[in-house]
């Protein structure tokens, strides 16, 4: 590449070299996974069940997306021809929007049937130890952290080599890809899962009066394919996609930085590639620490491992390659950031903490104080994690204190470059929750042995504790992903230098639009459960109904159950999409780049308080029950346990669909903004033809809204 | 007044005259309501007690704020000086704090003691007609709005006539001190009202099961106090102060348009005229409707009326005074604002329309699904509340297109001033709420014949509704309020003309704490309630094991009752009032003028869409009960009424406290910045001695937060 140097060229092909190392590292624990005992025929048969059901809802989901990527990938060239790009630029910018999309849809895709693999291994190593389920868990889930960290870092890296200076414009293409990919896969499995596992538990377990996972519940196989469609694909899906907007917003900035140098782009690629390296060594560590016990413990200490590494590695290479301490800086205090909020997480979601402690207590005076003690519990974790993330904008101001704001918004870059060093451990952590939540629903419905299902409830609850900590670095992540996105905007739009007025009237009206869309979107997602969870209810019901399905003598149609959730959850899409899609573009167009960056300014303020408060909340009313259930308060059965219930049962759709569906709506809405940008400045009137378009998308976005409004949690009459 | 014309001195002349005449006609109708037929001797005891537990509260808040009065005066006098102000305008700041603090105060007790002689007057009414009994219950609540009206323009058009030009610096005074005391009588009578009224029922109707308002209940007076207190005194003093907070911004505003004409700071104060006329007409004209048997509609009916007289008299003023169309134009938006805002609110808090019918649907498959519809409910009504605020902002945008940023801003305080002509009915309308439900309360209590009873119950459940929805407009005008106050702090630091670029990161960071302060001010508020409750609980049980209390032989200690619940709202009022004053200037101070103007942004966006979240949710739970009750669904005590009474049980503590909390928060931290605006210009930087102030207010803050985080909704062991 012109004006590198050797080591620079050396080191953009040691980071191609790490990319394809996570890849074959990700192939060999799949092989390593598969070669396991995967248990008796009749947990194969359930754990194929899952499988047949996870697959066809990507198909479906793939199948549903198809046109629409067909369509994104003439906008996206159009995106950069309308703004001056040569063709070069513009086609491949389409093309590597594609790319994105596959990469992302393959992390999705190859990551889940590991977890489902993985799971049914966990339950057969079970049956001989904790440690052995506990490794056979956390590696597979180490698969999809893998595939992660190298397809973001390959087509990342990749692009940069090849179009060099020009790659940020061919960049967003790739970072919408996934985005795009992300917001769909998050809410859609959102959806899915909370509608399975809802419906399952309202005709199941409060109808019926049987335990969850039994094996007469028609949706029970859909239940534990949603764990997996929403909590690993979806999951690994948005954490890519903040891991590749990061690098392109860093690449934006770190272009307009002034001097100009290579450094400032190549620097973030090599600090991304050390973070693999730490991740691999760190995740494979985590079987070997002597706190076999307690697995989220070990998951912990490896984190610590990795960040180590990592903080050291940064450290030599500011030193020795961009002579420049404040990028060490930066990307340490990212690292601190992501071990800060694994840390305040856990506190507002462990029960050995206050806050979960004060909610079980609360329940003992009945539902509503436990969820009004939720709520409060809630807010106050959503403004500690704004503190946080204030500390480290406010870092990297004190960093590049002197050195203008350009400076200032590239530092905030490298924070999110930082924070997403050790996705790989993140993922991981993640992914473990679905393959233990999924190992202990093949015990149950097989009836395996008492001492095997110990094992695995417990392994299930150390999975409900990750899942629940990686959630606040997911919403940071997006966060801060957003906010560097928004500082591309600023710069891109040319506001950097004319001032984006929030005391502009226009500005303040883009900004409350901007602050109501999170609110709107969350209240639609919720409808939406409610709506395809009344779906399953009737299916389920229809089922009891058939003559030996209750008394156990006839299997239900479980597939049938998988297809309805599988349909509802796309018929859900269609709305929220065009919302997120279209929102930014009709602002940008009728009230110009002030309104839009206002806009944006209010939807990562509003979605970020609303996205943790969301997560916080489900997690702590999630594990009050658990503890209420561990004994306390009167234990499993008790009137507090049940008001605990209804705690958990308002968390779920809040914890795992409405506020991680905030997080690929607040990327996608920022990178949508990114990309009409520049046609915006380029073109201050429009044709004609450009109203009508603008006044359809306006029907769509209304018709959309209108569409999912209809949603409600006011479940079907039991006509039987 | 220098400058003025012949007609505008006449004016102002005029306008103390209709204040004086608003304060003449509130006398009147004191003097009817006194002359009415206060019931038997039992009714009259048992409204004796309410009136000393109200008074009782009131007076202990006005001993507890006088020492913290004392000190902001002098504080208020240094805010002046410290910006280099001629000494009398820094002395006539201060008096006129006191001056606006004492009208506050005076709104609420005189209010709140006509309330509590009303409703004892409704009830007696109630044995002969609902006619009757609607037309003493709406009089007596006009009261409050009338005094609200007369002291707010007198004190405004007093300062205005005396200072001249120079006014809008001795009405920030005057604006603080009905700021400062609405957010006392706010908050405190929020958690007063429900931790009695949470109390009471988790005691009486859970644990022991007796109904609610039962005599045996020692919290049960203490729960009509809290009507009184926070449904009365502290929306009074609310509304009061959005009244006055408008004026105070529309002179600013008015004072820096450009050419310079005094015919902007009359109008407005013009207009406030005209509305407290019609004002005046359309509540007499309330009880003449032949809709009597339909209370709400005959409000509703008035209010339309009072509109009308009012837009015809704002264009001919518009017309021959300013001879400019555009004042008329913003202030019949404001007006339009106003009606919107009602409607709206009906939609989602009223039993007819759908949303409040969903949640009573969701009901029947338990509280979980009760709670996720009124979540996805009260989102959704805080978009339409923003989009609603949007098009009023837009309005002004497109009003004063051609004429520059100060006068759009203009044109918002103008909207606010329209939108809040006719308080007197506003306050009217929500004053009848605690007097309607106080006289069903003394009904309940001694024992009264059915007939009477269904009249109370019937007016009690429109009081409901029309409490509801006044929730709506307070809020707006709060918003509207913050949005005028915005706009002068960023014409006082001369923000406007080098720009509040949200895309520095400093002014991002403000943002980003203002936006999270509302969520940490809810959660201490809920908590608030919660600690407050649980003393209640100790002493209702500690009284119910009191030989002869349950049995019906022995009478209650009320009073104690009532004075631990004054006591433990001042306590919790310490945390919450340190914290709204106090974080402006620590912003203010630390990160400078630009960080503020963020700051306040983030809070006034955040702060709207929760409070109307919480308001429009709970007051959709509080009416899906009732519906209900009405007998769907299966009516009282069925399996979905339980479940409704936790949606409702949720609310409360939002709609009542944790909500209207946050309105005179937000103008309470807008004015605290408008009034350091001018130090922190004059003063770049600080003396030593002032850090160390800096450092105290913060641990002060920090102090504060910790001892607010100390309550929970977990109440006491019942040790009996």
């Amino acid at each position: 590449m012109e004006g590198a140097t050797a080591f620079e060229s050396a080191g953009l092909w040691g980071v191609l070299g790490v990319a394809m190392l996570a890849l074959l590292y990700a192939f060999q624990l799949a092989r390593g996974i598969l070669s396991q005992d995967k248990g008796t025929s009749t947990m194969q048969s359930v754990a194929q069940a899952i499988g047949r059901g996870a697959n066809a809802y990507l198909r479906s989901q793939f199948r549903g997306l198809a046109p629409l990527i067909a369509v994104l990938t003439v906008g996206l060239y159009l995106s950069a021809s309308l703004a001056a790009q040569p063709l070069s630029i513009s086609l491949a910018r389409a093309g590597a929007f594609l790319m994105g999309a596959c990469f992302s849809a393959a992390v999705g895709y190859l990551g889940m049937n590991m977890a489902v693999q993985g799971s049914v291994r966990v339950a057969a190593a079970a049956r001989r130890s904790f440690g052995d389920a506990l490794r056979i868990g956390y590696r597979a889930g180490t698969i999809t952290g893998m595939l992660t960290d190298g397809l973001g870092l390959l087509g990342g890296t990749l692009i940069f080599i090849v179009f060099g200076r020009a790659a940020p414009e061919v960049l967003l293409g790739f970072g919408f890809g996934g985005t795009l990919l992300a917001l769909f896969m998050r809410v859609g499995g959102g959806i899915y899962t909370k509608a399975a596992d809802v419906g399952a538990d309202l005709v199941g377990k409060i109808e019926v009066g049987i335990p969850e996972d039994d094996p007469r519940n028609a949706a029970v196989i859909a239940d534990l394919v949603g764990d997996n469609v929403g909590d690993c694909a979806g999951m690994a899906a948005d954490i890519f996609e903040s891991y590749e907007v990061t690098i392109v917003s860093a690449m934006i900035l770190g272009l307009a930085l002034n001097p100009p140098d290579l450094k400032w782009i190549v620097f973030p690629l090599l600090v991304r590639a050390i973070g693999v390296i730490s991740s691999i060594i760190g995740t494979y560590a985590v079987s070997l620490w002597p706190t076999r016990e307690d697995a989220f413990r070990a998951m912990d200490i490896s984190y610590d491992l990795s960040s180590a590494i990592s903080t050291v590695s940064f450290c030599l290479l500011a030193h020795f390659y961009v002579h420049d301490w404040r990028v060490f800086a930066a990307t340490a205090m990212g690292i601190l950031l992501a071990i800060a909020f694994n840390k305040y997480t856990a506190r507002f979601t462990h029960p050995a903490f206050r806050p979960v402690r004060e909610i079980a207590q609360s329940s003992r005076t009945g539902a509503a104080t436990n969820i009004l003690t939720g709520l409060a519990v809630g807010y106050e974790s959503s403004v500690w994690a704004a503190l946080i993330i204030v500390l480290a904008i406010f870092g990297s101001v004190l960093i590049y204190a002197q050195s203008g704001v350009t400076f200032v918004l590239y530092g905030v870059a490298l924070v999110g470059i930082g924070m997403l060093s050790h996705t790989g451990n993140n993922v991981s952590m993640d992914a473990f929750g679905p393959i233990a939540d999924n190992a202990n629903g093949i015990g149950e419905l097989t009836g395996m042995e008492p001492a095997a299902r110990r094992i695995m409830a417990e392994l299930d609850a150390a999975g409900n504790t990750t899942k629940a900590i990686t959630k606040g670095i997911a919403i940071a992540s997006a966060v801060i992903a957003a906010v560097s996105l928004f500082g591309s905007f600023v710069e891109t739009t040319g506001l950097q230098r004319s001032g984006l007025d929030i005391a502009n009237p226009l500005v303040f009206i883009g900004m409350l639009i901007g602050g109501a869309l999170p609110l709107l979107f969350s209240s639609l997602t919720i409808r939406s459960v409610g709506r395809a969870a009344g779906l399953i209810v009737e299916e389920v019901r229809r089922q009891f109904r058939i003559p030996g399905i209750l008394e156990g003598r006839v299997q239900p149609d479980y597939e049938r159950a998988v297809l309805i959730c599988t349909r509802a959850a796309q018929r859900e899409l269609v709305g929220l999409g065009t919302l997120a899609v279209l929102s930014p573009v009709l602002v940008g167009f009728t009230l110009r780049e002030g309104a839009l960056g206002g806009f944006l300014a209010g939807i990562i303020l509003v979605g970020q308080l609303l996205a943790v408060f969301m997560a916080n909340a489900g997690g702590a009313w999630d594990n009050a029950k658990k503890y209420i259930e561990d004994g306390q308060h009167g234990g499993k059965g008790s009137e507090p346990h049940k008001a605990s219930v209804v705690g958990d049962t308002v968390g779920d759709p809040l914890k795992d669909t409405a506020g991680p569906a905030l997080n690929p709506m607040i990327k996608v809405m920022n990178l949508v903004a990114l990309l009409i940008a520049p046609v915006l400045v380029a073109h201050r009137t429009l044709p004609w033809g450009a109203y009508l378009l603008l006044g359809a998308a306006g029907l769509a976005v209304l018709a959309s809204v209108w569409y999912s409004k209809q949603g409600a949690f006011a479940l079907p009459d039991n006509e039987s």
